[in-house]
């Protein structure tokens, strides 16, 4: 066992305490309010199968997926050629069977088709677990780190889109964000502008160049989409929908002007009115969502609503996003399954509740106290003590030697324990013991049958 | 993108939105005990520098550790002489820097190492979740499983391991086992037996023996304790201690006269002694606690307390276990440093509890009512019901279409929601809606007001 000094991989974290506390928060809250509107959680392994995963993200994402050596003698199966060419590329697939997931979705969607004939449809679920991607760490950006999804499979039915607004509105009210809006969109919208055109066939493209507007500007935009084969003069039709502005009625209205002739365009201005509708009839703060027809999310799988929220006190980019799919399953042989999910960025909003400082202070999150350790009679006088406040669930701690009181305190101070009760030999014979207030400094004398409404009454 | 018949890694898991339940009431309850401690979350990466696990579990350990393979061109640094000799073993450090955590120990340490200067001892932390081993998976043995681990570090008080063993009893009463024991014993025990022996240097050589007992029986264990040096005489001095029966007074005091010669015994006893005693302090329940001279647990760092966990009513092997060692910091670095700790084993505990039908219905997992899709009408009218039950934290959902009621009575039926709600024409017009109770079958007639008591008054 040589020495070193330990450190850990780049892009990966250890969370103290203090941090997992925080992020229990957050991921706490999501899960109640998933589990209030009926969502169940599965979990999936860590490690797919490579080819389960091969193929779904592209080639780059293909290349920042984490590959699982084979175990034992994993070169006895590699081929002669590819190691004497080096081709890391091809020698791959020959010692690595296995990765770590790199997002939730496709896991989910090898999980249906794995479990289908026991799954009752439409199917609920949610899964909070950790993803992995050799992506290049950057601020903001890990190698490990969370994703947080809810999905129904096998239900058409536009109440899901609904109701996944109201998710994000309640999960982060919940958690004390106020600024914020759900901004909305359809696909079907963007294939009414690249109809307009009379390019349909070119939707794809139109959608990846609107989905850069906010980073390369709307002259940004139109050079690529010169660049992808549109004319000055389709360019001259997409523009007016580039800078809509107004309410989302009258956004609704020009819409339903400009798509007569798109009949896909006009199903999507029906599909929003119905969401729309359902979301008056759930009282939902209309003010929170905006129909945003410059929404596009690249991912090329999207094919109904789609959807985004981000905070409008801070700058942070998106903390959650979704849509519909119609065909999810297809990559695994079950096809014709309509799909809609969305997913929270728990480290977005964890940087956004530490700036507005939206967190439960730490002394509500730990023990709630200290029992000093005086001497040895003191310490035993306090056992019985710790079992009956435990047995009315309050986190209390005894400190496990006598050392200095001092000491014993600095260890209350620095854990944000926010009371200390000291047992010596007076508060023994009295039974008057000495509780002190740690954020107050103010002491009182309490006998051990009052203590624990100390920490009912609290909350 | 092939398609292909899905599967996941042999060893692994999928849960089930059930299990993933049951598998949470476990961990719930565990992580509840611990904070009532005073014991504090921590998290670290699934993936540590492989140099960090290396060499810390044995020859066989290393072999079992997933390494992953680095990213990008991760041949052009492997060895010429290495790749031609296609020897897996020296290009696996060559090719991959990164592993998957095989246990929680040793991440455990290289976290206090790393984070000594901000840590507040005594450190009294715990940490729940998977690690993955590439073990030969069979019934009961997976390639990713939870380890549920709490420990105190910096404290060499003997409270640490009485609040322990109260640990073991909260959790496992609290998850409802009724028999279990929770076996103690000592290392310095172990050391006294060799030291009456003459051959205290050859305590581990003991030690391993006497943890095979379960598995090779008396005669097997001398027959290994033949082969590693000892005399026949040697064991006619070991073999009392290893048949030892009694109450634990009654050890102790069998232990007492035999040890007069071995200090290292005799301390062990003193320590046993003082465990027992804040035991009976706490009031805990003396017979769940027994003293096993034979209990010895293969690990080689442990060097006090050793701690395990058994059901009495199910045959499954221990569910826990535990002890304290003096250096665990030692290969970081940072000596010195005592610590005691336990582990639960979940997957055993899972096992047990299934076979004693522990787990709390399924209905009380999930979704608390349907409301049924009747029409248009109906479905409107449901959202502010909805939207009202969630207010008050009620897990409710709307059927997202209007399909035939028998298919919605059959998705209730199959997700064991408890309640169902109608709300055709005639409940609109009358405001009396319909709801029925899956269980009993019965169907009473109420009104939107009165339904959030139904569930407040459910538990």
């Amino acid at each position: 066992m040589a020495k070193l000094k330990p450190s850990i991989p780049k892009g990966t974290r250890d969370f103290s305490p203090e941090v997992v506390a925080k992020r229990n928060f957050i991921f706490d809250t999501i899960r109640s309010v998933f589990y209030k509107f009926g969502f169940q959680p599965i979990e999936t392994p860590a490690m797919e199968n490579l080819d389960t995963l091969t193929g779904k993200y592209g080639d780059e994402g293909d290349q920042l997926i984490f590959k699982i050596l084979n175990s034992g003698d994993y070169l006895s199966k590699a081929g002669k050629d590819t190691l004497e060419a080096r081709d890391s590329r091809k020698l791959t697939p020959e010692i690595a069977e296995k990765a770590l997931r790199y997002d939730l979705t496709v896991p989910f969607a090898r999980y249906v088709v794995m479990h289908q004939h026991e799954i009752t449809f439409p199917f609920k679920r949610y899964q909070v677990q950790p993803v992995w991607r050799a992506d290049r760490p950057q601020k903001g950006r890990y190698r490990e780190f969370y994703q947080c999804d809810a999905d129904v499979v096998g239900s058409e039915s536009l109440l899901n889109e609904a109701e996944f607004i109201l998710i994000y509105d309640q999960v982060l009210s919940t958690l004390g964000l106020k600024e914020f809006t759900i901004r909305i969109n359809n696909r079907k919208i963007l294939s009414g502008i690249a109809e307009l055109t009379g390019k349909p066939e070119k939707m794809m493209d139109l959608t990846i160049a609107i989905d850069k507007l906010d980073k390369i500007g709307a002259d940004g935009v139109e050079k690529e989409l010169l660049s992808k084969g549109f004319t000055t003069e389709d360019i001259e039709k997409i523009s007016p929908f580039l800078g809509l502005g107004g309410t989302n009625p009258e956004k609704l209205d020009y819409l339903k002007s400009s798509f007569a002739a798109s009949e896909t365009g006009l199903k999507g201005i029906e599909e929003l009115e119905t969401v729309f509708t359902y979301l008056s009839r759930f009282n939902m703060r209309q003010a929170l969502v905006s129909l945003d027809i410059t929404l596009a999310r690249g991912l090329n799988y999207y094919t109904g609503a789609i959807l985004e929220v981000r905070s409008e006190e801070v700058k942070m980019g998106s903390l959650g996003g979704g849509g519909r799919y119609d065909d999810l399953t297809g990559m695994f042989g079950l096809s014709g399954l309509t799909g809609v999910g969305i997913s929270f960025g728990a480290d977005r909003i964890f940087d956004v509740m530490e700036e507005l400082k939206l967190f439960p202070p730490a002394a509500a999150l730990g023990t709630r106290l200290l029992i000093t350790n005086f001497d040895k009679e003191g310490e035993l006088y306090a056992l019985e003590l710790l079992q009956q406040l435990r047995n009315k669930d309050v986190a209390v701690e005894l400190y496990p030697s006598p050392v200095k009181l001092q000491k014993q305190f600095k260890y209350a101070d620095a854990r944000n324990i926010p009371y200390v009760l000291i047992i010596g030999p007076e508060e023994m014979e009295t039974g008057e013991l000495t509780l002190k207030n740690m954020k107050s400094g103010e002491q009182e004398k309490i006998t051990a049958a009052a203590l624990p409404a100390v920490f009912s009454n609290e909350s």
